[in-house]
């Protein structure tokens, strides 16, 4: 069972670094397992620690996903680093073991600390719409456009019933990325 | 915004009921819209109470959309009624006021009590897919089968990649649901 949440780390140096994954639990331990290369997986390996951030805040996987810059996204200190400033729970996680792979390591984590900061609201349509569009935009290169187009005119219902603004401003980083990119493909296609 | 969300109610005599509501959040109350005629609206307006439940068991929802019974959906006495034993948050809510319509009446209801029983895993993409087909299933008689099918076709994906065993049981409850459905759609059309 995959769950979509945000990797908090910082280099040795103390630069923070927020990117989505998709993470699975086993036997109580965390498993990462980050494409090379990663500034998440060097982060770890840096410093042996990481912090597992759940949140229902859409524009944080969105901006990730959209490489948008100037988003700002708060976060805090905490012992392995630092959280999201807005997320339902944190846990803070320190490396156990890795299982390199010249692809995609596993890195497993164990959790030293979980706290909760805010109940969770319950299913939302919309956020979900966000989710999806944002793993369509991460395989742009890969997908056909009309798969693309065709799933995101589905995805629209759920955000035009179900959005909040943090949704709308999140859907729109996304839809503006898909319409960059078929810009550009049409600009190619005629050069 | 809307969340997905399962409401309990108890009649008078203290028959538990349990139905997925989409529900509102506007100025600290809690907004709920059922669709006359309907069990909750009679259950509050007998007791004056009912308890909002989040949960991420989706079996929940797909168990009470694809009328299954035979389901065990553990309840809790609570001082408002039940709440689902199996829940992240409950809210016990109070009737404030009523804005009666022939179709589709306005609930406002009162939070006397919020307890959080567990803390929110992240996004789980199989989950959204779960209540997407559950919103589908709802509409069977309304939407086009060829809509339902690909649109499930879509969502697969995500209950292949992300499911956990709670997922992919609630899935085929509500994929029951859509192959009893074309075939009695084709029952009739040879009849």
């Amino acid at each position: 069972m995959i769950y979509e949440s945000i990797v908090t780390t910082c280099s040795r140096e103390g630069v923070p670094h927020v990117a989505p994954f998709g993470v699975q639990w086993q036997a109580g331990k965390v498993l990462i397992m980050p494409f090379k290369p990663s500034t998440t997986l060097s982060n770890i390996l840096q410093t042996g620690h990481a912090v597992l951030n759940l949140t229902d805040d859409v524009r944080v996987f969105a901006a990730a996903i959209a490489k948008k810059s100037g988003v700002d996204v708060p976060l805090v200190a905490v012992a392995q680093g630092v959280r999201l400033q807005h997320c339902l729970t944190h846990h803070g996680l320190q490396l156990e073991s890795v299982e390199d792979d010249s692809v995609r390591p596993r890195v497993w984590m164990q959790v030293q600390d979980s706290q909760s900061h805010a109940p969770f609201m319950g299913f939302n349509r919309a956020q979900a719409a966000v989710v999806e569009l944002a793993v369509l935009v991460s395989r742009l290169q890969r997908l056909p456009i009309e798969k693309i187009t065709s799933e995101m005119a589905y995805l629209q219902i759920a955000i035009d019933k179900t959005a909040g603004a943090h949704e709308l401003e999140a859907w729109q980083w996304l839809v503006d990325c898909v319409n960059n990119h078929i810009a550009q493909q049409s600009g190619m296609q005629q050069a």
